[in-house]
């Protein structure tokens, strides 16, 4: 077991970049050398996944034309996304959604299609191939962190749109717009908290134990 | 920027916490410390979620009599899916797929209720909420694998019978029966891997620019 153990500062290390990670929005510019965003998606890359189906596929968006467009049909949903929140729509406005611009790199996750014959751990819960490349893009997350880069995950896009403009075959589905990039500091809280949007609830609210609602 | 950064011994730590992470199905039995738990599933707790929604729950289950209900459910499903697996089915019934008798805890992470008013990042993409909840699950994985215990993510069960079995309210949903605590050894590869059962395909395959099937 020796070799398998953390050290004590390994360990406080794993939990650091759990507790600095943050969704972030704002950037600074700047760039991602290439052998650091290969180190970063190879850690992506070591996600578990269900069956071993991979199903995760990164798309690396460098021209510029591109990008714009992907942030015009973020924009597009921005917007719905607002008037759908009815009497929160104005405060909704105000809020920094996504970095698309701002950022020294933009990703796109994605489902990748042929998704039907991996049955192995799906056969009831086909969504699975969700829950792997959140894994991944977790594990993204966190090795950014402690590259010092922060990253955004954006979520407000008409999925078979950015389909459309990326290419993508039937049956393969985006799921995230990443942001990527140098930042001028971290949140020291999750920014809808510091914005007074959403508060965060403690664990001990969302843990149970046998029987759901029995609190441990 | 200086105290944002971490040191390379503290990077080092993350990346490897990412390659060692071993979706586990062989345990040891033991026990985990309830301070030790607590401290994982704070981790979880930690995760990024929609709109911060915090879609997660986690049922400890202690009580082996449910235990051992939820190790019935998954074999009825293990049989399920090796039925469908059609001409790999003995390939897959030699497999061992879950270590619910054997670990230390299980614990049940599932989907809360009452999911529909969280529109924030969610209009289009409903299932951010199951990528919120991965990417919970994935900080477990990775504290657990920094703290030396294994971790198994066992998905094969029908979720409205577990649902039903643990008391669950309509709406909610079990996505995971994690599988927690002391291994003889991690698993050098992924034991799918190492099983013959299937292959870990190289990044490059999966990683495109700007357009679909461009390789990089």
């Amino acid at each position: 077991m020796t070799d398998a153990t953390f050290s004590q500062a390994e360990r406080d290390a794993v939990y650091r970049a759990i507790a600095e990670r943050r969704d972030m929005r704002h950037f600074s510019g700047g760039t991602v050398e290439p052998e650091l965003l290969r180190r970063l998606l190879e850690a992506a890359h070591q996600a578990p996944s269900v069956g071993l189906m991979q199903p995760w596929r990164f798309l690396r968006i460098s021209d510029r034309t591109v990008r714009a467009q992907i942030q015009g049909l973020v924009e597009e949903e921005r917007i719905r996304t607002a008037q759908a929140l009815g009497e929160r729509t104005d405060e909704f406005m105000k809020l920094k959604v996504e970095g698309i611009n701002d950022c020294a790199e933009v990703l796109v996750a994605a489902l990748m299609d042929d998704r039907e014959r991996h049955i192995f751990g799906r056969r009831t819960l086909p969504e699975m191939d969700i829950a792997s490349l959140s894994c991944a893009i977790q594990n993204l997350w966190l090795a950014s962190r402690a590259e010092g880069l922060g990253m955004g995950w954006v979520s407000l896009f008409e999925p078979q749109a950015l389909a459309d403009l990326l290419g993508m075959p039937p049956g393969a589905k985006p799921m995230a717009v990443l942001c990527l990039g140098p930042v001028q500091e971290f949140y020291p809280a999750p920014m809808l908290v510091l914005e007074g949007w959403a508060q965060s609830r403690p664990l001990g609210e969302l843990l149970y134990e046998n029987v759901w609602g029995e609190s441990q």
